[in-house]
């Protein structure tokens, strides 16, 4: 969903690299990817805890292949490609990927009708308080916008740490909830480094359930090297990337 | 989810107050409604269409029962009380009875796992395009925002019913598409007689597809009489309301 505008790396590196490298043969599940883009790494971390084969392939945003704009014409990242039909929006992939492989044991879901909707509520929450609060923390340029910025994504991660369970949202199994709200927690250094967040700040429960998830495998696994990051965020921190997300938060409407 | 603030007709009336009273027996599945509401329309549609028992349950805005905030804190309706446990937000709910009650024969959503992930991302288009041009359309106070939000509004309604099938979005059978957005159709005499929206301005299939939701028997017994709703799309009109969706679309923010 976000196309980063800088010279940017071209692909993985470090250990996503070795990631990618391993999924380069055919499957069911082509996965249309971004290295550096959150959206993507949601359900790349969700593809690898449940242990879906999938192919790999890096979008290049400046020169898409023609058959990816063919099966998905707004050229939008993450997609997967599924028996020849393309969807994308990252949440949905998510259902998705849990439906087309419904195997309760690797499910990322919990099995209670309720539970679920619980999951599916505190998404909700992370959609429409957390992201929005972090890219407007990234993005602000003033110091009143950027102090009002971190108050309310420390409010937003605040509420939703209320209900982790620990180690992960539901406790011992690692979520949808987690696999949604990670890859902003491993992005957290951009705002640690330029914009006076701190974790601690939002309380000593909130440090704990970061560290959980910055250490558990499937993140760990779909990260990039961070000095390849910089340059990304760096437009960010400048207020000057031109992806629908940066064009969304800079207008003040809703997020694509 | 969106509280009226006028002098307000406090329960549904005509062919809604008649499902109203046949849904007064205790059930497990108890529904925490707003007779008024969009939002709430749309789970009362999804309770309809499939046959799940119910108890309706109106709530007064000004006067919310123990019982509902003891369950439900925020006091957002549309709410579901399920095993004494509450649950809200009408997309979350729209799933959580697909998923404790998953009757195939009645079931909203196709069975095919491609097909629920184009409801999903048909849905995300509703939300993300429609309903908030709709909002801006019905609460903007100078021509040229009334004519902007009319314009991206029509736009909106273009992408989705090129995706409709005919008479419903997914053909013959009535789906959960069709349920998250009939309550803003069968409201938009709002904007017709108010801020010059037409139908026919989106196109003959737009025509055709507001008809056929309009005359559903689901919607049209779950809509009360024009002339209650008539006080409290006043204040949005003049941009009087004070709800949450009303004071999200004034500010610009996401919404709620």
């Amino acid at each position: 969903m976000s196309v980063p505008d800088a010279q940017f790396h071209p692909h993985a590196t470090g250990v996503a690299a070795e990631t990618v490298a391993k999924h380069q043969d055919p499957q069911d599940v082509v996965f249309w990817a971004g290295w550096f883009c959150p959206f993507v790494q949601r359900v790349w971390i969700a593809l690898e805890e449940r242990g879906i084969p999938y192919q790999y392939k890096e979008v290049n945003p400046y020169k898409k292949e023609k058959h990816f704009l063919d099966i998905n014409p707004k050229g939008l990242v993450p997609a997967v490609e599924y028996q020849g039909k393309a969807l994308y929006e990252s949440l949905v992939l998510l259902e998705f990927l849990e439906e087309a492989y419904p195997s309760q044991s690797t499910s990322l879901f919990p099995s209670d009708p309720y539970d679920r909707a619980i999951a599916r509520l505190w998404i909700d929450h992370i959609s429409k308080n957390y992201l929005p609060n972090n890219w407007r923390l990234t993005q602000s340029q003033t110091k009143e916008k950027q102090d009002e910025a971190r108050e309310a994504l420390y409010e937003a991660q605040r509420k939703l740490v209320q209900q982790v369970k620990g180690p992960y949202f539901f406790g011992e199994k690692f979520s949808i909830v987690d696999a949604v709200v990670a890859p902003w927690i491993a992005r957290d250094w951009v705002i640690t480094e330029n914009r006076g967040y701190e974790r601690v700040a939002v309380g000593e429960a909130w440090v704990k359930y970061a560290k959980a998830l910055c250490e558990r495998p499937s993140v760990k696994k779909t990260t990039s090297e961070r000095e390849h990051y910089e340059p990304i965020y760096g437009r960010y921190l400048r207020d000057e990337a031109q992806s629908e997300v940066a064009k969304a938060v800079r207008s003040g409407k809703t997020l694509p």
